[in-house]
């Protein structure tokens, strides 16, 4: 695994680029390779959004086979990968000898399916994962799998995206293994978020006056994930500072507290029958942590 | 709603002081006082827990009744409200007159009830939140609600935890208020970033490879909450930067990729029925903070 940072190495080349897919990220990709000089390329299947960036430069294709022909280099980042496919799968011809990067969220067998898809039309294939899609800036954040020789013919071209791109691995699965890991806490964490802020709302608390307070502890977890991290690395939980049987108690609160509002609790309480089968198997005085060890042991729901 | 921050008022009384319950948020607040020269009295359930703070120069009564009765300042921090009152409930007399904090997690409601209960019993009720339990330090957070006058009488006492205290309102329920939609945010995120380091383990990604990713997601949120706390409190969800079936996408990856693994789904499941809902009802191109609405409005799971 290797890390380009754009300080460090920044873009030379003026490639010519093709970007399919102009939701709010294909949109930002396209505006920073514009930015950057690449001539630029784009597709998508509702026409109207190209409109501005057709104002800064950009070329509209009428056909993907017209835009994937326009450039050696050619990203996608759309929905799902079942819409990457319905795009290209009748422009796989027009993709021979030139390099697909994929920047739609997947799983990491679905990346593995795409590589060999493409390995079958004799295209290059680099599944990629946005991890903090500040594209463009410095914060910004972009893993890479699959073919290597890819990833470094066309580095500098991709480092016009700012910020970090990461190398990880030939397994064109390991960046989305990456990104659906981080999507799950993002999604999960923000889940969590929005039930916290019907729960004050319910109880008279604007969103503006949690949110100081959201913040403070967000800002404690970093600490505590590393700390959980080491836990579950060493399978070592010794339930020093909080445990399982405290955790449920709080989460009896809030599953509580909700109801009594008319605030449904789906996720609390599947987050509690883990919590509650933990203690069951004997692990009440332990940490939180051992939650990741249970998961991925057979069970019942 | 007014702060104290130890800073700003340096706690200049040496008032005696009862902590009851000795875990780990009782034994860093029996710490505290006896660092900021209280004379402090314990009790516990389990006896050996206060062998440490002994040795630091605190007094363990025998019976609760003999705790209450040395200080005009109780505060409790035990497991949950029934625990409070299993603990209290033969040694109401005792407390007549005198001041209880109830530093425990509990419910709205539940404060109130415990405030009522004391309004019958003769003493002072304050009901307290430790939002950020770094106690005896600046970023120590501590949320009351309640009696305002037994605020106004034991704040200085209150400060040698540190930090800032916060009187929030006379309605005792609103210091357990903030604190369950807090808590909420905290155990269902950890509870997400759990879930993450199975996957990523099964992907055979240590927890310690993938917390630096992790770190960057958490960094993300504080702004994403401040948007969507905006959205919420103006009930308008725009969608510009991502919606609801991108979300849905993104959640149908995470599922997917664990179960392939073997890796139960529970929480997200229960949370993409959410955002299921959300789309059915029109919303899909609007804004994941939607469901902040949704889920206050009567529905069927
Ligand atoms: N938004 C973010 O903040 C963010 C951050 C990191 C990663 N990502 C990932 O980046 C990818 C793109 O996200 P996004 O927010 O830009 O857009 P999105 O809302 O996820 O998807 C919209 C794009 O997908 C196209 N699309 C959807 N279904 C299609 C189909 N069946 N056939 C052809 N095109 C189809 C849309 O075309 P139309 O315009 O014609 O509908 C549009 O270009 C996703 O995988 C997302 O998870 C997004
Ligand atoms: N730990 C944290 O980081 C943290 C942070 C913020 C807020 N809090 C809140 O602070 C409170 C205390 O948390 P904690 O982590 O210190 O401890 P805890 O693990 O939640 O509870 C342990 C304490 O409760 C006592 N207890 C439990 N059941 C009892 C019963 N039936 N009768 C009498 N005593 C009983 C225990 O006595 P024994 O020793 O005899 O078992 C011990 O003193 C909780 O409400 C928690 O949510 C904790």
């Amino acid at each position: 695994m290797y890390d380009n940072n754009q300080t460090m190495n920044p873009p030379a080349d003026r490639s010519p680029v093709t970007v399919i897919g102009l939701g709010p990220m294909g949109r930002m990709l396209a505006a920073a390779f514009l930015q950057n000089g690449h001539p630029t390329t784009l597709w998508n299947r509702t026409k109207g959004k190209a409109d501005e960036l057709v104002s800064q430069g950009a070329t509209v294709a009428d056909t993907v086979a017209d835009a994937v022909a326009a450039s050696p280099l050619v990203i996608v980042c759309v929905l799902d990968y079942n819409a990457v496919y319905s795009i290209l799968e009748y422009s796989a011809a027009s993709l021979k000898g030139r390099t697909l990067v994929n920047l739609t969220s997947g799983s990491p067998d679905g990346a593995r399916q795409m590589a060999a898809w493409a390995a079958k039309g004799g295209f290059n294939y680099l599944d990629g994962a946005i991890i903090v899609p500040a594209v463009g800036q410095p914060e910004a954040s972009i893993l890479y799998s699959g073919s290597e020789n890819a990833y470094l013919t066309h580095q500098r071209t991709l480092m016009s995206l700012g910020g970090t791109s990461s190398y990880l691995s030939i397994d064109p699965g390991r960046a989305a293994a990456y990104d659906v890991a981080l999507l799950d806490i993002f999604w999960t964490s923000m889940t969590g978020y929005i039930h916290a802020l019907a729960i004050a709302s319910a109880e008279n608390i604007t969103a503006t006056d949690l949110v100081p307070y959201a913040r403070k502890i967000i800002g404690m977890m970093p600490d505590i994930m590393v700390e959980f991290a080491n836990q579950v690395d060493n399978s070592h939980y010794p339930g020093i500072e909080s445990n399982l049987i405290s955790t449920e108690a709080v989460m009896d609160n809030i599953i509580h507290a909700s109801k009594a509002r008319g605030i449904e609790v789906g996720v609390l309480i599947a987050a509690k029958n883990l919590v509650r089968q933990a203690i069951d198997l004997g692990y009440g005085k332990q940490d939180f942590s051992y939650l990741a060890e249970l998961i991925r042991k057979p069970h019942d729901n």
